[in-house]
């Protein structure tokens, strides 16, 4: 099955809108994990065409910003939270749903026709009432303490994002300790995976600002066991 | 490995015909699951444009209905068979074909082009002289009884899709006994995934209209072990 | 994560050049194998429209030949060689890379900017300046020898590619006894996979013209044990 979830929302988009371009951003965000799909869509947003977004689907509209489509379950709010949200519609005329809504697939019945619709040129407020910005589902991230990173995100390198940022740390070449549950690592500040030796574990800044720990050629999260929302402790060494 | 088959046939439908659109459906059937390719085909199909079919792939081309591209393998039958066969071509004519046709890449050499070349307007009946629709490969689907449901497919998410309807159920909120080989299990017949509480067994209708086992937040085929094609008796508890 | 790598690079690609069209090749190369990207680049590239190659990006570009786009450690070398190499170029100039050059994600910082202006039309001297070609960093294909083949790459069906090419073996139908490591077993030398009933282990050339063995319905790698750099022999039997 896989992904014909995602192809079917791009044939509706298709069906209504065959002239807009529909880009992917990813289909890896791992089932319920809204938080992973909104630090994503934070960390991408920036390098993308302006357009509407459909949660993972961009069509390429015209300059007038940006327009985000999908669930109110915290899954657009940290990457609108951005740029500042104007406005925020609710999605309940029927004219720009598929005519028989089901009740689990939303994606090809609400949010892919929405998209589709804006992108064709449907003004935002036709879709249906205005709501409260402030009212929208929004994630807590949990903050940074100094000497605690939480991990917020483990990619499929085993890659370990937490929420601090590069000022958290202390400066490249540092010795560092990684405490986690019983367990310590001894671990250094790396400017990038090539100051570190093979099988070596750095902490670093990856390329959308996160401080991540990693194995140079190995694998983080099977080494240290950690998951999402672990707290791990560094300490100078 | 995995995709370069599929780009692969996207280059070269691109060489064929560099201004047809195409949309990619799926890529995750199963190795040799002609049955499952089948059904994703058939429950798709409703929501894609009108075009050129190549089993996953659907360029966007006139209004003069569809063309289904693929092996004879029963992979395009089901889906055809909601709107009934027109007529029926081999794909034979050197000329819409690879000039070398490899014995296992057929979708490269002999299929995409195809595809390719009707969606850049070659008339059918030039691809290859016409076949009897009834002399095709058909999957016979196991026919509903009542009580009984036999596992069609089974998603990435555990989901065990089943041959009944909606109709073959009792009413939403009737709880009810799955029996499959010596164990037995409860679950209630459930309109969405949201009338589940988290753990909970259900059986619903899912997008495509397909009686469907599945666990709220959970995995029903890794639960009962049930694979495709087995039988699940279902008793009003 | 997984693809939202490959959907950044899209994206940038998109607000650089919007009218361009990407076909995508492969995102299946497995982490770190540049000789699997190499290979499948070199297999791949016959097939696909001429026109900018970003390692898996492929945009549709004018009639002037092919520019292949990619780090400089062997992944692009094979696949040039098969048509010569006319010029190599750094791409050096700022102009052509994003403001903010990470030190870890050169796809979408250096190598998406640089393949999506020259699809848009950019000189290619204009990006850098020329290297010797002969400098490239390029891998060493193990050289085939009578009767020993090396492993090259395997794929997810479990498939075991080869140095060998299709003159190197006996004629179809020959017997022949594959030697790995302490064990051996009996194969046979095959047209296709038609050609094996089930279960069967075959050496057969694939669609790409490399030796490779099989089991029919089954996995070879796992059955072997055989992986990338091992040698097999093959004995007559």
């Amino acid at each position: 099955m896989q992904d014909d979830f995602v192809g079917t929302c791009h044939a509706v988009i298709a069906r209504i809108a065959p002239r807009v371009r529909v880009i992917d951003l990813t289909h890896g965000i791992a089932p319920q994990n809204v938080l992973q799909g909104a630090l994503v869509l934070r960390n991408v947003l920036p390098y993308t065409p302006v357009g509407v977004h459909l949660a993972v689907v961009d069509p390429d509209v015209g300059g007038e910003g940006r327009l985000l489509v999908g669930p109110d379950n915290g899954l657009l709010v940290l990457a609108a939270d951005r740029e500042g949200i104007e406005a925020a519609h609710e999605l309940s005329d029927p004219r720009f749903r598929l005519p028989d809504v089901s009740r689990t697939f939303h994606g090809r019945d609400v949010f892919a026709p929405a998209a589709a619709h804006l992108a064709a040129g449907v003004a935002l407020d036709e879709l249906g009432p205005a709501v409260d910005p402030a009212t929208l589902v929004r994630l807590e991230l949990p903050e940074a303490r100094p000497g605690v990173a939480t991990v917020l995100m483990i990619d499929r390198f085993g890659n370990v994002a937490t929420n601090l940022r590069r000022d958290d740390l202390p400066p490249p070449g540092t010795r560092v300790e990684v405490r986690f549950a019983l367990d310590r690592y001894y671990a250094f500040v790396a400017g990038t995976f090539a100051d570190a030796t093979r099988g070596e574990l750095i902490l670093y800044e990856d390329a959308y600002g996160m401080v991540t720990l990693a194995v140079s050629n190995g694998n983080a999260a099977r080494l240290t066991g950690a998951a999402v929302g672990d707290e791990l402790r560094i300490v100078e060494a």
